[in-house]
């Protein structure tokens, strides 16, 4: 979001309830929406209690302290199954109605622990489907474009960009499994990636741990 | 559905409640599914409020007794911004956890009456992404197929088609606007391709009109 208002994009912005553990998520976002100045941010409320199949929404314990080896190919059990693309495809429909050609998603590939749904390839694919969705597309009018300014960036370089763009880190919420007051775990692969980014960034991590 | 169970096919049926005005939709498939003997039918909430932009969800009026022109490249009112790739994404979360290889999706080319997410180069785009999306395409398990059997069918052509697939189209539902009982309207576009279909067809439409 930083680097779009950097852009000078006007930022309408959107965040999903979808029952995961960590719903917490959805304030901090409200949060860093208000201080970046959005024209709008909307929540949209998810449907996956009949679909299940993910530590994060459904009765299976999220992994805690493991060694997350990025060169493994297995897909560990907090991928919710197609989330991204159903998160972007209520994105693009939004676009559609506020005329947005530009659609910008956090996804990062580097440290993406395994999910499908983070990569490059994925990312063009959406885009390609996308312009034969949609009105905009079909008219001719323009082209919708998904950005990833995070994809390939190592989440020491994450830090590092954020803190040259003034975003303010203590009201952010990285953690899968926080604790009833939203303090964060510390042990889950979220909150591991985001300790070592901030060790490596030599910058400290203003979140709380438990 | 009535191809796929001629086909072999084990059936996991999905609608969804997107606040359209047809909601009575949703009773209607429930019975066509029961009566195909489906292992389960899933309704799926979701949230269209804070997006709008369609006749079908929003303060817009449906368009009664226009003449349909094929040929015109304009989308009309009723088209729910990228409503079809967002149905989708949610087969694809299902498919995911289910393992199934197949999702079929009833969307029509030749009597599209204007919808950009019905044509079959949309169809193509969307299953490329879908095997980039997913642990079953990265893992190579198997191949996901979006299946459109009625794609390049003539709405007579579904007609009939379904007419020896034994089909009871007396608890289908196509109108757009029906009337507070769930009688259709007769006038919306839904209903004139549904009423010329049936009439070329040569086969009375059971359904009740106002």
């Amino acid at each position: 979001m930083a680097i779009a208002k950097a852009e000078d994009y006007e930022i309408y912005s959107l965040s999903f309830q979808y029952g995961q553990r960590h719903s917490c998520e959805i304030q901090a976002a409200g949060k860093v929406a208000e201080k970046m100045g959005v024209k709008k941010h909307l929540v949209i409320c998810l449907d996956f209690s009949g679909i299940g199949g993910s530590a994060l929404t459904a009765d299976i314990d999220v992994p805690k302290g493991r060694e997350i080896n990025m060169s493994e190919q297995n897909i560990p059990v907090t991928y919710v199954p197609a989330r991204n693309t159903i998160f972007l495809s209520y994105a693009l429909s939004w676009a559609e109605v506020l005329e947005a050609d530009s659609i910008f998603i956090g996804v990062n590939a580097v440290d993406y622990s395994g999910y499908p749904d983070c990569r490059p390839e994925f990312i063009t694919a959406f885009e390609q489907m996308a312009n034969l969705a949609t009105k905009a597309g079909v008219e001719g009018k323009f082209q919708i474009k998904i950005k990833t300014p995070l994809i390939k960036l190592t989440k020491a370089e994450i830090i590092l960009k954020g803190i040259t763009l003034g975003v303010d880190y203590g009201i952010t919420h990285s953690c899968y499994d926080p604790a009833p007051g939203g303090a964060a775990c510390g042990q889950c692969d979220s909150c591991l990636l985001r300790k070592k980014g901030f060790q490596k960034a030599g910058v400290p991590d203003p979140v709380l741990y438990i």
